[in-house]
């Protein structure tokens, strides 16, 4: 049975730099609140892990493609020329706005390029170059510490087709699997459930955003009472291709 | 500052018939897990929403059309004829699957049409009519009960683009605003914070989901510690086709 869940911001993370041990700041603020406890989820803020990533660009080293002039309309072409090296495939464009796929396979807003939270007026943030990688090593690090075993979550904001709003997801994840998959479990009616998989990590991501807010400066937030379990990535969220119906 | 978020499951709600009184349950319900405080929202299974409002269809009384028969592949044609029935546009086909866009205007698999969890091998549960009415309906009834003001949110599991796996969102929203909007706002470098809209009520449907599990019979969530305030509708969280990018 699964009992009551708790989402716990994590507070006084100062503002980071490339190179910052965010490991064990986390760890510090964790214990501020309370320590952490095998089980336990933790939701970091891609925006913080590609900070301590190096993940920056300062727009005043690149120079705008013409193609990158001409889908950035009024706004700045060297932020869509970022845009266009971070995707391996536009999904949709209406400029200044673009839906791209990202190299590690995400279809996001901007290839999730963005200049909110960045580190001065004429920069922008990356996506983690490996968001799996991110998580895996937050989570040895954290281990290495405390040797508590959580599983770790480098969430980021994606809009969604058809809704209006943002969502958090799960880009990296380590420790737990990404997908419950039911399949083959039957309902309190007795039936099978079909083709029902659920994004618990994605759930576990929006979940965490509801404590983050984006002004308030809580960029992880620990998830304890979820029974996750299991080993799996972020890329495993990805709908492949073929499979895709909206392709 | 926003601390601490609880999602604390309700328990021992009986198998629902048409008619029943849910809004007395889920007060009852809630009683014994410590009751409601104002500003919780309650968080609800659609499914169990279209029960005591008798959303259900008996198959033996659906007969096929041939767009159904063609549709539904070697899958139930009568199935497929109540999902015709409840749509008004397919977003996409690919038989037996579905993407339609329902009544109301949700885009999801199967115009949200069910067969698990319902009430007999040969019937199917459809949407609530109108969600955003069901939801007030059950936020009146509550404060009728018990005079506290709590927010309501009838959720639903929907696919979504590009990513695997289902996540919960907000079909009917009562008591709260479902976006947050924070352009205008600041963030902590200083930055205005552009087109960001946060789907709050989708990632509190979301967080809901994963105290709910599809089996264990918690057809219903309180979310305790997330400011929410306002007015909206479910429907607010839909995308205006001119808007979509995706359409």
């Amino acid at each position: 049975m699964t009992g009551e869940v708790r989402l716990i911001p994590l507070r006084g993370i100062p503002e980071l730099d490339e190179g910052d041990d965010l490991g064990a700041m986390l760890v510090e603020a964790a214990a501020r609140a309370g320590g952490l406890d095998a089980g336990d989820v933790l939701v970091v803020a891609q925006k913080a892990v590609s900070k301590v990533e190096g993940r920056i660009v300062h727009l005043s080293d690149v120079e705008p493609s013409a193609r990158a002039r001409e889908l950035a309309g009024d706004e700045d072409a060297r932020r869509m020329e970022v845009i266009l090296r971070e995707s391996r495939d536009l999904v949709r464009t209406r400029p200044p706005l673009v839906i791209a796929e990202t190299s590690h396979g995400f279809v996001c807003a901007s290839a999730g390029v963005d200049a909110s939270n960045a580190t001065g007026p004429d920069t922008v943030v990356l996506l983690p170059r490996d968001p799996d990688h991110s998580a895996r090593r937050l989570r040895a690090r954290i281990h290495e510490l405390t040797g508590v075993d959580v599983g770790v979550i480098v969430s980021d904001s994606f809009g969604r087709a058809f809704r209006r709003g943002t969502t958090d997801v799960a880009l990296g994840v380590s420790g737990l699997a990404p997908l419950r998959d039911l399949r083959g479990q039957r309902d309190s009616a007795g039936y099978e459930l079909h083709s029902t998989e659920i994004a618990v990590a994605d759930e576990l991501a929006g979940a965490a955003e509801l404590v983050m807010g984006k002004t308030e400066g809580v960029p992880a937030v620990v998830v304890r009472g979820v029974a996750v379990a299991g080993e799996g990535s972020g890329a495993d969220l990805l709908m492949p291709r073929e499979r895709d119906l909206f392709r």
